[in-house]
């Protein structure tokens, strides 16, 4: 046999894999349904010239580029073919890309149907993105995102809706979890107030880091980036604030005080965390600095969702940005949004073992197929048993009952009809409870209602 | 404002058009279900080797080609990169390409699965698809495919069961069909009783045409084939043949005796005629001859759906395959399946107007914002709504009540909740409902029960 494969990176999603998403991806629809978000979808290419640029130059890179249909060389000159410029020759063959994330074909999206929208526009997008990283060990080249985001509003009831909405999704999951803010703008007064304002990415990059390479880590890095060793010192109380979000806030708000941006962060900030505090919440909720984010469309509010018991970083995230669709032109629209990681969400519930049982189950029942009488008889009585919502099927080939007894285990079929010559005359069927293995002869009636309240008795 | 766009052929779905896409394939899922089928998925993204070769010469033009990431030039001899050969460059810089269809996906999936599934597998798997046609009304260069398999069991039984499954999907969703059945098998026989037994591929493309170009345009193509002349008039009569299905059968049992392939198609479709009217179906059901569809792995039963009060064409097809995986090397396993064209069941729905009104709805319940000190009231009686299970949100700017009514309307949103300082201190709200423009004062159980029940009194 040939030997076959998918490309690396990606994934084939089994029937059991493809219940357990499903559970997941139900879980957080039916939530942001809830609060009045609506769904759209974008397609699978976009033009290269929406993608690139958006994502930095390492972004860039890992787009994964289509080639032109039909000749694609056509009406390039053969100098311009070279293996010199493998850069230029694919900007020549290739218009579109695979989407990267959602964020941006949103941002498209929201340009491109601006007159058709009522805004706020509060929408979901559950959808595959593509990148071309080096796969490994949870990094996959195909995976899905799971976006929500509500785009022109300033309000922050807006980042304490999404934080409700986190804090619903993972206590209906059942996992628990720390809630982690920040605000873009803190972090720039901070710049700013060091005296490095231009420096900001760099600097709230290295920040981010603090958790995977400590204090002289981060401190090594902004050194090399060229941030005065004076800043870099006068940088280190702030990262080890301590406190409750109020008093951290209190300091913040005097150190920042020189700061036009500092002081509306901290403002923001005191304000969201007024709110949440007057909302019941199951998720543990923290101010933190060091949180930056790498997406450099951040301007407000930055939060990060980590799972309490599961040390597999990040599981959620997101933030608002002010000037996302400035990138295509259209100013002035604030949102604010977040991203349910759902890769690691599936692999956190695996762990912990979290899954209801129900969500794994297919066919219900299954009738043994022992000849054409029967068969006829049985396919008369199927739609009774769908129609009261019992998924079932006959086996349909007349074979050796072992064979399908072994077929009807491996699918997990938990209950098993049989319907013989004697079954046959009196219009009744055995039923067996494939767990207990106890079986019982009875009507139809009757088995779709044991089978609904779940056993033979 | 820059020129925003989505590479031609591809589509955005918004809110509305999601909820009707969602009520299609909700409706087929459900049923899908009930038989015993389940889910799978495989990426977007397969190997040129999987695709290549098994949709025709001119399927393969058709195919997206993912260019090779890094520098996709590498390894390659300068002497290589030519103008001339694009099709042999093309070869050597792209690995990997888009899905065409989920039928080749699921042939390698039950190949490179085939120690973890329990035959007969039924599967279904509804995913986007890429053909790099050129787009027109009704043809899309991304769109869905929603298959439904079985595999690894040659009963007729299967055929029966999907054209039950086609049967109900259609009654369901309230539209009208004709399920047109044919079989390769007697098609062969036709050819071999002509003696053209090497050209039934022409033979079958050309009668598939008779609805399209007339049997004048038919006999032109086969003769231009090179079928001879008096082979093509021997075909004449077979093609025109009429009555009840078991009286056309009657005739082919006859004029193909001589042609084994022929008497195992005529009694394979005794067979399922005979299953079919033992059974209660709301569809049309014809014996068509003139049937062949164009894809060659079909080796069995062949069925094909028109909605009978709109013409678009084929809404759904499908067949028997014995031959599926024997591609990538696994002989032996017979399947059958069909795919239903959701984007014409989506036309045919439009057209009749046969969404049912729900469908379209989003948030049930929106809440005024009239300022900081009833946000919080509102924020602390929203989850009642929601745990209720009706979507509802607040506005999140205080601003004008005008604009926020607007906002109500243009989403469609069918109940506004007034909280102002009176109803703040008698804990009450002013239900409004937008459709009829009553509005009553009332408690927050009052409102529930009446927004479940749709109307304000």
């Amino acid at each position: 046999m040939k030997k076959v494969s998918i490309p690396k990176g990606t994934r084939d999603y089994s029937p059991a894999a493809m219940a357990r998403r499903r559970y997941i991806f139900d879980t957080v629809e039916e939530i942001f349904r809830m609060f009045g978000y609506q769904p759209i979808e974008t397609p699978a290419m976009e033009s290269l010239d929406t993608l690139l640029g958006k994502y930095g130059e390492e972004g860039d890179k890992l787009l994964f580029k289509i080639l032109n249909s039909g000749n694609f060389l056509d009406g390039i000159e053969s100098a311009q073919i070279s293996k010199k410029d493998p850069s230029g020759l694919s900007a020549k063959i290739c218009e579109k890309g695979l989407r990267y994330d959602l964020t941006v074909p949103f941002a498209r999206y929201v340009v491109q149907h601006r007159n058709e929208i009522s805004f706020p526009f509060k929408r979901y997008q559950i959808q595959p993105v593509w990148r071309a990283d080096r796969p490994q060990k949870g990094r996959y080249r195909e995976f899905y995102q799971c976006d929500v985001d509500i785009i022109g509003s300033r309000s922050l009831l807006n980042e304490l809706e999404l934080i409700e909405i986190v804090d619903l999704v993972f206590d209906r999951l059942g996992i628990g979890i720390t809630v982690k803010i920040n605000n873009r703008k803190i972090l720039a007064g901070i710049a700013e107030i060091l005296g490095e304002r231009k420096r900001l990415t760099d600097i709230t990059t290295a920040i981010d880091k603090l958790d995977k390479i400590g204090a002289d880590g981060v401190n090594r890095e902004l050194s090399e980036k060229g941030v005065p060793e004076a800043a870099i010192q006068r940088l280190q109380p702030i990262i080890y604030l301590s406190g409750r979000p109020k008093e951290k806030l209190d300091t913040l708000a005097k150190v920042l005080s020189g700061s036009e941006a500092g002081i509306e962060g901290v403002g923001e900030m005191v304000r969201l965390f007024d709110y949440l505090e007057s909302r019941e919440m199951k998720a543990e909720i923290e101010l933190d600095l060091t949180l930056a984010r790498g997406l450099n469309y951040y301007t407000g509010a930055i939060i990060e969702v980590l799972a309490r018991e599961v040390n597999i970083g990040s599981i959620c995230g997101g933030g608002r940005y002010d000037d996302l669709t400035g990138i295509f032109g259209m100013e002035n629209v604030s949102g604010v949004g977040v991203s349910f990681g759902a890769d690691r969400i599936y692999d956190v519930l695996d762990h912990l073992d979290l899954y209801p049982e129900e969500v794994t189950t297919g066919t219900r029942l299954m009738f043994v197929n022992f000849g054409h009488a029967e068969e006829k008889y049985i396919l008369g009585i199927l739609p009774e048993f769908r129609d009261a919502g019992i998924a079932s099927e006959i086996y349909h080939d007349s074979v050796k009952l072992k064979k399908q007894m072994i077929y009807a285990n491996q699918k997990g079929i938990p209950f098993v009809a049989l319907v013989g010559e004697n079954e046959l005359k009196g219009k009744v069927l055995t039923l067996r409870d494939m767990e207990s293995g106890e079986q019982k002869e009875m009507s139809v009636e009757e088995a779709i209602d044991l089978i609904l309240s779940g056993y033979v008795e």
